[in-house]
């Protein structure tokens, strides 16, 4: 493929969209904050379609010279269609035909897929997992996401919502999950949980996940048993995943992941202790490589491998 | 593909071997003690080359007749270069090139996989599972296995080992499993745990299963309770295949599942309570078809859909 691509990052906080050359380069970049466009999804789908033009005719292109453009969308997508499902965090998108809206006015073929299949497109060609047939990408944030690479392709699922990794049940009774099931392991370390127990452990309701990582590096014995009890939940959870499916390789993304460091060695002994003797032997266990541009970079390869034919959609 | 196969089923107690027709019927059996012939590796594998020549000739064949022989086999099999690399209830199989002795002095492709996958490829393509392109095969017994189709193919995994559902942890913390884990899905519904806590319950250390679903029928109230509580934990971890997976179809099979009334509809209930909106909207709990005759006819499929080129090898 010569031609760039253009990578749409849609997040509940920032929209990233970035110009990519057919090295994987990203040229140009622009943003968009997602909340100025959420009263209607066509204002969001027209902010999308005017920072397209503006990326293309700022830097010298023409639509002619995109193959494609890619977006992941933090929701439900019916990835053959085109079609936006549902999105939990922006209001308004129940099947809306973004494909097919955004293709008639700018005239490029539009793919899309929900954000974490793309991060997850993005490490295997591009970042952590380059070269390995059967990965699992999870994602560690506010929700706990996950995408399989399995036999070489994107596992999607019957239904396009496989890889749901933060609902895999830890326990057969435990706390609540939002998803109207319990002891779902999102439950144990989804952000916002992982806020209440540290405001618990600090009797401080203002402290802020960043702050319990400073602790940790500075040697705080209770922030370094903080995010060591994070990571044998986290351990707990792979297990499952590993034994399942014999991944060669496990990626950890997600803002917590910037601090793997503190979690890796105790998931990896979690795993050693509990999981099956072949699978445990040849998986690995490593933090995501694209950071940040995950988004924008696993859009570039959903339009590469989707030009390619290689049965990604 | 117009010429028959041969299927054989090793199990730990019974080898059993039939000649199946083209169309998937199976036109002669015979059965070995596997007992009899656990001294040597060599013991069993003479014994299997004798009945195929046997069902053969027997039946008015010659090997230019049999289009491939299929074996499923209870341990951990090397499936592209044929070799049992370890049997844990067969003593003495280790890195055993079980393929290429048997093609030497048979002169018929010979083709081998674990014995849970070669069920689920059964299901799959004759059994319960037809039509389907994702689904999830588990296998209720002394131990608990699983066998996972993913767009439209047999998923192995990166070393042969995926889909050890047994080995899935229902909880973080629980009784050791023989596999070095804990808490394993295996050590809550296995027979032998089963067989344990229905001793206790009745306190009658000579009660068998088939004893339990007997009382069941009779509309004990305790052995109804046995078999919803063995469910609920069956249920538990097929939440988690479920989100992962969001497979199409689940299919239990095995001794237990003969009984599949007692469970099912509690199995049913836990996926309702737990999993995912969309996962649970989409997959259908269904007990196998093959029943004793799955191994046979999944080695059928195996060779079948190993001539027909179907990247299942």
């Amino acid at each position: 493929m010569r031609l760039c691509t253009i990578g749409i990052d849609v997040g509940g906080t920032n929209i990233k969209l970035g110009l990519v050359a057919p090295s994987g380069r990203i040229i140009a970049r622009t943003n968009l904050i997602t909340k100025s466009y959420a009263r209607h999804p066509r204002h969001l789908i027209n902010a999308l379609v005017s920072a397209v033009r503006d990326l293309i005719r700022d830097n010298g292109k023409t639509a002619k010279d995109i193959a494609g453009i890619g977006i992941g969308l933090p929701g439900l997508i019916d990835v053959p269609q085109g079609i936006v499902i549902f999105m939990p965090n922006i209001p308004g998108w129940k099947n809306i035909p973004l494909r097919r809206i955004m293709e008639r006015q700018l005239k490029i073929p539009v793919f899309l897929d929900n954000d974490v299949n793309v991060i997850t497109l993005g490490e295997w060609k591009s970042g952590a997992g380059k070269g390995c047939a059967n990965l699992v990408c999870i994602t560690l944030g506010t929700g706990v996401g996950g995408g399989l690479i399995l036999n070489n392709a994107l596992y999607r699922g019957e239904g396009f919502v496989a890889g749901e990794i933060g609902h895999l049940p830890l326990n057969e009774d435990g706390p609540s999950c939002n998803c109207g099931g319990y002891a779902c392991f999102e439950r144990y370390v989804g952000n916002r949980i992982l806020m209440q127990k540290a405001a618990q452990l600090f009797r401080d309701t203002s402290v802020r996940l960043p702050d319990v990582f400073a602790r940790a590096r500075r040697g705080d014995r209770r922030a370094i048993r903080f995010w060591q009890d994070a990571a044998t939940h986290i351990g707990n959870a792979l297990v499952g995943v590993i034994n399942l499916l014999n991944p060669r390789m496990i990626i950890i993304g997600g803002g917590v992941a910037n601090n793997f460091r503190f979690m890796g060695p105790t998931i990896r002994k979690v795993i050693r202790q509990r999981a099956l003797k072949v699978q445990k032997k040849m998986v690995r266990v490593v933090r995501a490589e694209l950071g940040d541009d995950a988004g924008i970079l696993g859009a570039h390869i959903l339009v590469k491998e989707a030009i390619l034919g290689r049965k990604i959609i």
